[in-house]
């Protein structure tokens, strides 16, 4: 049997290790800690990091939460006592570096429980090249399909799918990124208990440094012009549009007054748009156009 | 009796007029046009301009577009006969200016009909200054009201308060901007008839130019820092929110599968993000925080 208590403090430990590491890949800048009490019950601590060697803003957020479960939560879980409490507890983080070759990385992993007794785990790890390289895309989901295999045969496969899904931007019909892994309701069903779901979530947190700082090491020093960080500023700009109008997790936490600052962390520190901008044919804008689309087998 | 083809018309014929008046007042840029086709009938002329003297990214969109109602447009007004056809045309614009002492604008006229017979105006002209300054809301507001006030005296008042509340971030609990006017579902009823509604749109989509070039002429030469300049792109952050969180008209825009380019030009260049970001004391970027909130008497 879980103890909710521990995940927490599994988390609470996760954004350590994290912060500490990133830190060590960044070679210059800080994370600075901002603890928030969350008014219901709970609070949490949003690590912020700004103006590194490599990290141009990034955020590694993590929440222990508790109160009165708010009603559309209930209403999109079909439950009907109106009166259950919830506890959620998780580590979010988006880091947006300076150099477009080093690609925006998000990762998520949450647990999630009610009074009338349904748990479950959830979350996720994606990555949004600026300019999509097939080799980093290829290690990238290699590395994800490694975590998974260790857990179940079909969890790649599946996850896979769902981040394809999840991460579209359908007023642009192009996916966020390259996709990555994304599950959500993983309960003690199908013949796994809590226990071995935890397990895979701490296989997920705990690989997340590794494969950041693979491509903040490998990337930081390559050369770049003028026109790489405009397309770098324009893809933010999607990233933005994808945040604010599609993802549920921030629609969800702005419309029931969630803490603003820590959900919108994942903004970049600065995006730009341009009326209707088409890259050249055959440019290399172009072509990171053309990969951003679901369902492509990258392992 | 109005006929649909005249309102469109008059509606074409402002969008040309603003446009040139405009140029005018800018005195460099000049707007290229952008035309297309709705698939499933009608179509617009996307009219923008970028890097002028004062403007720096700004849109004048016309659109005049019909077929099957969408479900939720129905839905959202109780009608149940699943087979309505619309009717919709209008006029779009939002200017960002370089300089951060003139404010950004944006006004909508529009009108709508359906085969069931209901049809009604909507639009709105708000402000959104980057720094408030009461003697230009003042200017504003007037402005406004006295267009108001040519045809019914509760108008002003009415309209006012719609745009408090409709130009909210809820999220950040403050205003979009000075808030300006507001109106929709006007209809032939309370003794209206939609020839005086159309008259009063008419005197709203003229008074626009007037008054936004007062704006252009008055403030496009005051100097500016990168302090302001830099407060600039964080304001246009809180507009990218507005738009893409709240905003009616961008949200169903962009899920029922609408003109993407043509929705988002209201975005600005450039915009920021800094994580929990607080005005010093006293400052006059904590001054006009203090006036992003509804409910202020500007007249």
């Amino acid at each position: 049997m879980l103890i909710k208590e521990n995940i927490r403090d599994w988390f609470s430990g996760l954004q350590n290790s994290i912060c500490a590491e990133l830190e060590l890949a960044d070679g210059s800048a800080t994370f600075i800690s901002d603890k928030w009490d969350r008014p219901g019950g709970g609070g949490g601590n949003s690590r912020v990091i700004n103006n590194g060697n490599v990290i141009e803003k990034g955020g590694v957020n993590f929440s222990a939460v508790w109160g009165k479960a708010p009603e559309p939560v209930l209403k999109s879980l079909n439950i009907t006592s109106p009166n259950a409490d919830f506890y959620a507890t998780g580590v979010s983080i988006v880091i947006h570096p300076h150099n477009p070759w080093v690609p925006i990385v998000h990762m998520n992993v949450r647990y999630f429980e009610l009074s009338t007794g349904q748990s479950w785990f959830g979350g996720g790890i994606d990555l949004t090249p600026h300019y999509v390289s097939e080799e980093d895309a290829k290690f990238f989901h290699q590395q994800l399909k490694n975590s998974c295999d260790q857990h179940h045969p079909s969890y790649y496969i599946d996850f896979k799918k769902w981040a394809d899904d999840y991460f579209f931007i359908k007023h642009r019909n192009e996916t966020r990124g390259i996709g990555g892994i994304f599950f959500d309701y993983l309960k003690a069903e199908s013949g796994f208990t809590m226990a071995q779901r935890f397990d895979f979530v701490k296989t997920v947190g705990s690989s997340f440094t590794s494969i950041y700082t693979y491509f903040m090491n490998r990337n930081k020093n390559l050369a770049y012009t003028d026109r790489e960080k405009q397309w770098q500023y324009l893809r933010r700009g999607r990233y933005v549009e994808f945040n604010l109008v599609w993802d549920r997790g921030t629609k969800f936490g702005l419309e029931t007054d969630g803490r603003t600052e820590s959900i919108l962390m994942s903004l970049p520190p600065q995006a730009n748009w341009q009326y209707n901008h088409i890259p050249d044919n055959d440019s290399k804008e172009q072509k990171t156009l053309s990969f951003l689309r679901k369902g492509i087998d990258w392992v």
